[in-house]
């Protein structure tokens, strides 16, 4: 197992403790992780920080020759929205946990020249099939269904 | 003028205010203001709060059915991120001040069937034009440039 992949599932498990969305972000450059975070729209009430953008904005601000050499891991396809992040900031690299639960935008994602990676990963999938058998309308507010 | 637009150039000088970058944002509903934001960069040291981010943020967590019936005004062109969160909540509907300082992905987001209409107003476009001359690696930081 990938040490990064890992580590965004640690923060989708943490976020699952804290009552929240199971999916989990890492960001990684130089080898090193250098912020992470997990989806908090239960536990802040946030419309906005999904498990990637809690992580972009824990890392704080960065200048774009960081954002260059960055990759950015989640343990489900990003969405519209975190795809959206990934695009401004021109981080070239996207290592997905699974995008069977959900798909976000990947295919735009490429022809916008990002490197999108999907893993599988049993672990990602099992933690969003038992989260949204147990809170489907959770989930679907989550994605603006 | 639009009084919705107006509003949204009244956060973009709170943010002047405040020292940070000019951009102001409404969220309205049924013909009503109910969320308003501008950027947060240098207040909040934040990577993701552009206007739109922080107005959406500030609306807290709505249903699909109230971001259906949405129109989101900023004072200027959404971009990538911005965008990605109007087509995530399927927004419908977005006013843009300007788009002559910065153009953020106006026709993939129509292509996505999302009405977008430009204004073009003068008082948008000077805002960021003096913003830009003052504090031009800020500006850049904020479109990761």
């Amino acid at each position: 197992m990938d040490e990064f992949l890992q580590a965004a599932i640690d923060e989708a498990k943490q976020g699952l403790v804290e009552g929240g969305i199971p999916i989990g972000s890492v960001l990684v450059i130089d080898g090193k992780i250098v912020a992470r975070g997990h989806n908090k729209r239960v536990q802040q009430g946030s419309a906005v920080l999904h498990a990637e953008m809690d992580c972009l904005e824990n890392a704080g601000r960065l200048t774009a020759a960081d954002y260059q050499k960055a990759t950015l891991y989640s343990t489900l396809s990003p969405c519209d929205m975190c795809s959206g992040a990934i695009l401004l900031y021109g981080i070239p690299k996207v290592v997905v946990g699974e995008n069977v639960t959900f798909q976000g935008p990947e295919a735009y994602v490429q022809s916008r020249g990002v490197e999108v990676t999907v893993v599988d990963n049993h672990e990602c999938k099992q933690l969003m099939h038992d989260f949204i058998a147990a809170k489907p309308q959770l989930w679907n507010e989550d994605i603006g269904e």
